[in-house]
């Protein structure tokens, strides 16, 4: 029976998130609730986060860096649930464009997540049972928000800069946006200011794969000892397809079949990209909670930055002085790069100093966490300007 | 309770589709079974098709049009479950490009589908139960086989046009390659010569949606007097949005909310793109079978007409006297237009008579079964020329 393995393994990784010295856990009490969009207020709640590199003297080389989807904190070191490498271990690291000999990097789990922040899979003090689906829904600037109490809770009264991809972009949108003075620098890579309606469509089937699931007991699963492995792994391989580009699929695996000559006329996994696929979706089970997905997956429905803003855009960025840089890849369609380019219209007309790059990639949505040199070639450069702007120190050799 | 309905509404459907004077079905016995790819002879077996308009003398005008995925004969009737119009009622009838005064138009279900051919919710006379998942793989070419049997059942020896899109598309260009003497024109539309990883990665998503869903019962679920609704609406809402382009789900949602004023910070359907995508679901499934599904979809994954002929798709027309108008619309990501001019490209290169048309569209996949007037008079005027060279009487007025 592999579910109450994987329900041990979430009270696992909550219990070595809250015990392992080099992660830490910021708590916020009923002196300091957390005012959600949708009228709530959170109390009390937790951030989990990790944190590479040293805080300088004058607290002016910290980098928050936002994860996206079904990321967590575990940007740059081993994971602790999947014993993987951090899902940013190209981008962020000693000599790397994120250099952690330069920069102290914070990483936090969004709210609503479940590798430690206050989520759903966590316990509700009001009724001593996990939240589940009683959790309140959470926005992006919900989420933003928890990351200015912990940015404040570290002592740190602006960031040297703000870097994430995806919904991670969101967030760093919404980081210039909601806090201008607190982000010397960002950096939204291949997102948007707002949720497409083909992406709302996309998110949409996950959740119903998930909330399909009887596993799902009406979101109280853990009380159930249960897990809905089959609707939240079906939602994982629609959502994968998407972060692929057609051409990427077609020079991995193409028509490929699978240690066999020829197909086996069965609903078998014939082709490899029919394989690649499940063992994504029953591997996704393993490390994250399905009312997880389906909140993360609303609060990145629900974004859409001009509508914050009487509906234009620039009014979102008026009068900043935040740097930004904006980059997109050519073969992203969850976030294609006219995406990037509302962004930077938006920024130029709000007069702000931004750079964009368009990198030309196969490589789909994902590429931004793929080895692409142009694109670290190109954060490195702008990370260097403007840290020369804040008045740190130039990187050695 | 909707599910036993749904059960019903099947054998109903089934009961009507053999009742029903206007709806043939050719019956197929022991003296001529089916011989299947897989290497199973499918005896015995029948063909459910609908006819409009009249076969002329010499028998020349008969036109057969192949539906796709979900389709089925009732190209251009009321359906008989869900009362809705034909569903191609924009493109065959009196005076429409396929003008039923002119053609004698014929329209089969395919072998594995759900309405009247023999597929896995058909009885299985061996014994006596359903087949459910012991109904063999067919194939684009199996389908192919049992159309070629229903042709020489109506007594004709040469079809004056094959023509359908997307997986209809896959069997003109399968008739062309199988049958050349017998199909004097063929029109293959919004569709491609093998299924691409990414679409067999769609198909795969659906598949387990289906397959995920308790109520499935292991393919058996008609003897539980079961349908596995949520997996088979998950299944049709992820390939739904495939069917669109992101600039029609744009223009026809965007992001608007239906009926409320502002999100409802639930996981109601909010957006009206999600409402729409959960009806689209949900009226799936009370008019389509999961198996036939799971069989029908494999059978689009299978396809790959260059690899049956020597991995050069060239070879698969060679000497063809057959003329070719090939369809493809500009937003269709599904069969992207690529998907086309590598078909007139094979064809060029064994120098068939063929002409190409690429037709600006933003409506995607979907585009070929809705109103666009440059397809249509193509496909008129191609049709007008074939006929002439035939030696059809022309069109009046």
């Amino acid at each position: 029976m592999a579910r109450p393995k994987v329900v041990e393994s979430i009270k696992e990784a909550a219990r070595r998130e809250a015990d392992l010295p080099q992660s830490h856990v910021a708590r916020f009490g009923p002196e300091s609730p957390l005012k959600l969009d949708c009228g709530i207020s959170l109390s009390p709640y937790q951030v989990a986060y990790k944190t590479y590199g040293t805080l300088n003297a004058d607290k002016s080389n910290a980098v928050l860096v936002t994860h996206a989807l079904t990321g967590d904190q575990h940007v740059a070191n081993e994971h602790p649930v999947t014993g993987k490498p951090g899902w940013w271990e190209t981008m962020v690291g000693p000599g790397l464009p994120i250099d952690t000999t330069r920069y102290f990097v914070i990483c936090s789990n969004v709210l609503g997540g479940c590798m430690g922040t206050t989520g759903p899979s966590s316990m509700n003090s009001a009724t001593g049972r996990p939240w589940g689906v009683d959790f309140p829904l959470v926005t992006i600037p919900d989420i933003v928000r928890a990351q200015a109490a912990l940015i404040d809770h570290l002592g740190i009264d602006q960031l040297f800069a703000v870097i994430g991809g995806s919904m991670g972009g969101m967030q760093v949108l919404e980081w210039a946006a909601s806090y201008p003075d607190k982000v010397f620098a960002a950096m939204p890579i291949a997102t948007a200011a707002k949720h497409s309606a083909q992406n709302i469509a996309f998110h949409e089937v996950g959740r119903q794969a998930v909330m399909a699931d009887p596993e799902w007991h009406g979101g109280r699963y853990l009380e159930h000892n249960a897990v809905p492995r089959k609707g939240l792994a079906v939602a994982r391989m629609a959502a994968h397809i998407t972060y692929l580009s057609e051409a990427a699929l077609q020079r991995k695996f193409g028509r490929e079949l699978q240690d066999r000559e020829r197909p086996t006329f069965t609903f078998d996994a014939d082709f490899q990209v029919e394989s690649y696929l499940r063992h994504q979706g029953s591997s996704f089970v393993e490390r994250f909670d399905a009312n997880s997905y389906l909140y993360v997956t609303r609060a990145m429905d629900y974004y859409d930055l001009a509508a914050d803003h009487g509906g234009v855009l620039a009014n979102a960025f008026k009068g900043t002085k935040t740097r930004f840089c904006v980059m997109g890849f050519t073969s992203d369609w969850l976030f294609p790069t006219s995406d990037s380019r509302a962004i930077v219209h938006a920024l130029n007309a709000a007069a702000a100093n931004v750079s964009f790059v368009e990198i030309e990639s196969d490589k789909g949505h994902d590429a931004f966490l793929l080895d692409e040199p142009e694109f670290f070639a190109t954060a490195r450069g702008f990370l260097a300007g403007a840290g020369k702007a804040r008045g740190l120190p130039e990187a050695e050799g």
